[in-house]
Order: C-alpha cells, then structure tokens, then sequence
C-alpha cells in the first residue's frame, strides 16, 4: 500500500467532523481501530506483530536478537482535537520506508522494527510518552496502574476493558535488549523549516520541560448577593496566574501556557469553590525552567493572599533535558548530506527512549507551524522527502 | 408534620455527599422527587395540587376565582453544589405558614395558594426564573422550548422525558387572573440582618442583573514548540476580563463574576482554540450595570486586539429593577410591627411576577451570609420565626 493509501485509509479514523480535529485516546475505540489498521499493514507486508507488555505495538522485518535491532516508529494516538501528523506521520513514514527499501531489492543485516508508542500525548491519562515510560522504567506500574481519565477510569481497567493485561506493565528488559537504535520521523512542530528552506531536519535535543498542576481554592457564594468585601473568589487568582505566566515565560525566552482549567460548581450564578488548571512549561535549559516556574509560583501565592485564596502546585511530570546520541546525529547528518539539526520544545518518546539505547529524530517540514489542531499538516512532497530519508537511514543502519 | 420533619424529609433528595451540596436539576431526578414531595405535603393537609402548564407546581387551600387567591412559595430546584435553603426554604415555611393557621382555627375568606416554581436558578437551561417568566410570558415560548442543557438536551426534551407537554408552554392569563397577591418568603443571602439583629426582613426591591456570555476566540496549537510571537491564546484575553470584571465592578459599587468557564480543547499541551465564559453582573442601578458592562467590553476588546483573538458579547438574560408593590411592602412591614426593608442582588419569581401582580418578599436570617454553596443555612429559631411571620401576613391578606 502506498503512503497516500496508507494515509487515506487512516483518515477517517477517530476523526472529530465538528471540529475536523482527531481524538484517538489509548484503548479507547479509536485508537483500538488504528492499533488494528497498524497491526493489517504489518501483515499485509509479512511482518511479525508484537503487542508488549506496556501496551505498545511492534512490527518485525526479520526477528530481532541482542542489541542488532533497527527500530523506527512513532504513535497513533492524537491530543484532543489534534492535527492527522503528529503520531501517524512517523508510522506511516516506517510503513513507506520499508516499502522502498524491499522494492530496491534491500535485504536488512540487522532487523527492523516499526514501533508504535500508546498514549504518547497523555491526553487520556494525563502522563505523556506513559508507553515508552513504562517500557524503560521511567513511571512506577503501580502508580500508572492508577492513573486515571476524564471520567475516573483507571488506565489498568482501560487496558482489562480493552483485552490487556494491566498487571504485566513495567520495565520490559528483555524487549529492550532486543534494539540497537531507535529513529523516530516526526512533523515539526514550529516553524523553523520553512525559514531554512529544508523539508527534513535532523534533531538534537528536547528541551527540559513539565507540567504542574494549579489548585485554586476559595468559598463558593452567591455571585448576586455576597459583596465584594466578603468574597473569596479563586477565579481571580487563577486569571492573575495565567497573566503571570505568560509574562515570566517571555521574560525568560521559555515557554508557559495553561490550555486545560476546570473550575467547580461552574454555575453562572455562583462564586467558584474551586479552580484547577494546568500549566505547561518549557525551557531552553533546566536552570530557566525552574526559574520560571519559580518567579510564577511566588506571583500566585502573593495574589493568593490578596485573594485570602489557597493556591497549591503540584508538579505532576516533568521530562530533564535530553540531548540525542551525539555519534547517531551526526551519522544521520552524514547519510542525509547535511540537512539542519533542530533542537524541539515537543517530548517524544525517542526523548524517553534515549536513557536506554541510542535515538535521534527526523522532522518533516510544517508549512504554518500549526501543531495540536485540526490545522495541522505537511505538504505531500515533504512526507514521501521524510520517508525516502527514512528509508535511506534505515538503509545505512541495517546494512 | 411540622417544619422540622418536612426539612428531615426533603434534606437527602439531590444531596451530593462529595460536596455536601444540592443538585436538583429542573425535570431530573433529584427535582422529579422534590415534586412528590411538594405533592404529598399537599395531599396530606387536604389541599388541591395542580401542575400548570408550565412544569410550575400549585396547591390550593380553597378554590381560587378571579382575582382573589393569596399566593405564597418559592421553588425546589438548586444551583450546581448549592444550599438546602434557597427555594426549599420558603416552600415548607409556606406548608407550615398553613399549618399554624389551621392549628389557630383560621378560616380564610379568599383562598390561599402554595406555589413551587420550575428552574429558578436556571441551572439547567440557563434561563433563571424561567418558570415564572413563561408564566408571564416573559419569554417567548418557542425560545424556551429550544434552550439546551450540558448534555444538548433541550427543555422541550426534558419535559417530554419528565412526562408533561412543552407544546403547551407560554403565558397562562387564566391562572394569572385568578391570583390576587403573591408573597415569597426566603432565605436572606446577605449579611444585612445580622448586623441588623433582624431574623425577619421585608423585600424593597430587586437590584437590575444580567448574564452575559463572553466568547473568545484564538488559534489551538503545540503548547510546547508554538513561539510566543506566534500564539494566538484565547485564556490570556479570558484571564484579562476576569480581572477586568472585578475591578470595574469594585469601583463602581457594583458586583461582577465569573462562576462558569469552558474551554476548548482543554488539553494540557495544547493552547485553547476558544474559551466561553459567563459573567454575572448586577448594580444598584441600570445605568451602573450598563457603564460597567461597557467599560468591561471595552477592556476586553482591547485586550483582545493585543491577544490577536477575537473576543464576542452576548447578553443571555437581563432582568430591569424590581421594585416590589410599596402599599404591600408596607402592609407587610405593619403587620409584622416594623422590621426592617431591604433590598437584595439575587433575581426571584416575585421580581418576575411583580410585572402582572402585586408581590413582596420575607427574608429569614442568614447567619454567614453563604448562599449557593453547601454551607448555607439558616438556624431553626429563626425559620420558625420566618413561618410565624409568613403564616401572619397570610391571616391577615386572606382574612
């Protein structure tokens, strides 16, 4: 199948008509037709599929033994209401790639895999990369046994409802003695490409970033008959914390957004009790990060106090730097004729995956720079760009 | 039974125990049960109960004619997480009121009427007062029919589901014509009579109020690779208002707040596409509540055109100055021997209804001022006192 085809046959998937953005959440319906889709391309093409322990799919172009195999992928779940590339781009791209290596005739020494990562964007269990995180270690299986959805669901009975084994996740060793390397082709997610004229960019770090919960809390009261005197209103502070945000961030080069509030009762006609939103916070270095974060934390409790509110942070995850293997970079540099190197404000789990074996990225050229929205995309000449340079790596690696 | 036991008897219907608040919700359960309560108080003290076109709910102490019925009650329904006393308060003082009558061997020469109200917080469809107002006519019918909760359902829906005819809703001249005052007795929502030392107030008027739904709009994108230079972020303008509000309300002596907010995607990654909010916002006076809407529109526009986002006002409901019929206001206040007129900022079925009869209002003490939250209450004594001096004013109008 073609990568139109392959992409074409995607599309409808978890797709959202009101919005035109996509939601595939882990084991939820969606996202279990694109586990099968992925799982029908990996046999259409005599690949062996391979669910883990940690719920992540794998396809295998020959069996992988100790350390040789050639791993590429990416994931197939979306954010909410998020753009068709940012996931998919990177398993469709492993697809292609494959393809045009068996119709140059290819026969890999080392084996390759294609990898697909569940809930890399932690929009259902609000823990991002939890798949790859499980896989090396990086999450206690207890505690993302726990985790739960937007209606209490836990992720070990998500996995039970969808026919997996949530007692079995954790630090798979054995599977990850089986990978020499790991690539993952990814759409930018900025607007970087398109200045330096490069449809395929080669990455170097992630930038240090996390996100922290805000607990606003004050005392729910009429909004018609309790005076300005008497409230204890946590929307303000909340509103005062956004502005702050976005202002230290600035300040700092860095980057502080608050995309998701919940706020109780949520009556028109009533004071909240209570307001909890989250902020995302990215950084060139950790130093900027924690000084942000900081500076926002200290604006907070001081409005807080004007407020005679309590506001309470909560750093839920948080991802340190990641700088890729410096000796793959510049290999991939090298096999690509010197296309750019980018470092990105964005985790994937080859950020997460590097703690344990050798990673880098590949980025396909965004045109606006929309990531995480409906509007997300890249042109179709860039794509099949992305996956002859795939397949081109993959041709070196494997040799 | 007596005061205390009707309270015993509704305190558990629609109590949520992980807030201690209320939630009974126009035409479901928890409200469908308030119903049948209200219904077989009647029943059991030999009253006629009638259900008018409107979902309101009547029963009859004596059968009314043209013009002559004394009306008194409130309503059952409660905002999100709210009080057991607004609305229920005034319904089992009105069944008590009667009881103490009776108890005195009162025969009434014109009929007494005991009322209960439908969506009076306007919890559900957003249209506070609806009942009344549909009663009255205030609001066009088809209008109403149309107007959706959370979940989209529509009240014509609701009613349906709940077993009564939406297509029969409007105003009800006949039922009108037959009432000849309406007295609401509630619970007090301030701070005025505590330091009054008064458990029983008379209603002078009720302050101009409205709720306006504010819609901003920006673009969704990658809340960790989008430049700040880029973002188009609909919850700094939002955040800006929410400050806004308060401030231009503080200085003119009036009240403004954000009590509800939405936001879209509402992921932790993404900036929002779009956040909607509702501001409540009344003022001593109509000409102060339009200036501190204006400068709030004012301020938010200009915020927004900084923010590149797009931001839209929507007045959803406008209630004018109520003041309550003055010859009974001071009927009322004789014949309780001189207590104490106030005015309120909440919204009541007497403040709609004072456009087609004369009504007044009784307020019962609120010791902590908290209303529309689960901490609301009023002490026994002083709801004792409420029923005594209700079931006075009846004895005197109905004699």
């Amino acid at each position: 199948m073609l990568f139109e085809e392959m992409w074409r046959d995607l599309a409808p998937v978890g797709r959202f008509d009101a919005t035109g953005g996509y939601r595939r959440y882990s084991y939820a319906a969606a996202e279990l037709e694109c586990r099968a889709w992925f799982e029908a391309q990996a046999r259409e093409r005599g690949l062996t599929v391979e669910t883990d322990r940690n719920g992540n799919l794998w396809a295998w172009w020959g069996a992988p033994a100790a350390g040789d195999a050639v791993v590429t992928g990416s994931h197939l779940d979306s954010v909410p209401d998020g753009g068709a590339f940012d996931g998919p781009l990177g398993v469709v791209s492993a697809f292609a790639a494959l393809d045009l290596l068996r119709a140059g005739g290819f026969e890999p020494r080392r084996p390759i895999g294609v990898a697909a990562f569940v809930e890399e964007e932690g929009a259902r269990f609000g823990l991002a990369c939890l798949g790859s995180r499980l896989l090396t270690g990086a999450v206690d299986p207890a505690k993302a046994r726990a985790l739960t959805d937007e209606q209490g669901t836990t992720l070990a009975d998500a996995m039970s409802s969808a026919g997996f084994d949530p007692e079995r996740i954790g630090r798979d060793q054995r599977l990850l003695d089986r990978i020499g390397v790991y690539v993952e082709l990814h759409i930018e997610q900025g607007r970087a490409q398109i200045d330096l004229g490069a449809p395929i960019a080669v990455g170097s770090a992630i930038w240090p970033h996390g996100r922290w919960r805000f607990d606003f809390e004050g005392e729910a009261n009429h909004a018609g008959t309790t005076r300005i005197e008497d409230r204890v209103d946590p929307m303000l502070t909340y509103a005062n914390t956004v502005l702050a945000a976005r202002k230290k961030a600035k300040l700092a080069g860095a980057l502080a957004t608050v995309g998701k509030v919940h706020c109780e009762p949520n009556g028109t006609n009533a004071i909240p009790s209570r307001v909890r939103a989250w902020i995302d916070a990215r950084a060139s270095t950790e130093d900027t990060l924690a000084s942000v974060l900081a500076e926002l934390e200290q604006a907070t409790h001081e409005r807080a106090r004007r407020d005679g509110t309590k506001a309470t942070v909560t750093r839920e995850s948080y991802s340190a730097e990641v700088a890729f293997d410096l000796a793959l970079r510049d290999n991939l540099g090298a096999i690509l004729g010197g296309v750019p190197v980018l470092a990105t404000g964005a985790g994937h789990d080859a950020g997460v995956l590097a703690s344990s074996l050798p990673t880098a990225m590949l980025f396909v050229r965004n045109p606006t720079g929309v990531s995480h929205a409906p509007g997300e995309f890249a042109e179709i000449p860039d794509c099949l760009a992305g996956a002859e340079a795939l397949a081109t790596v993959l041709r070196e690696l494997a040799a």
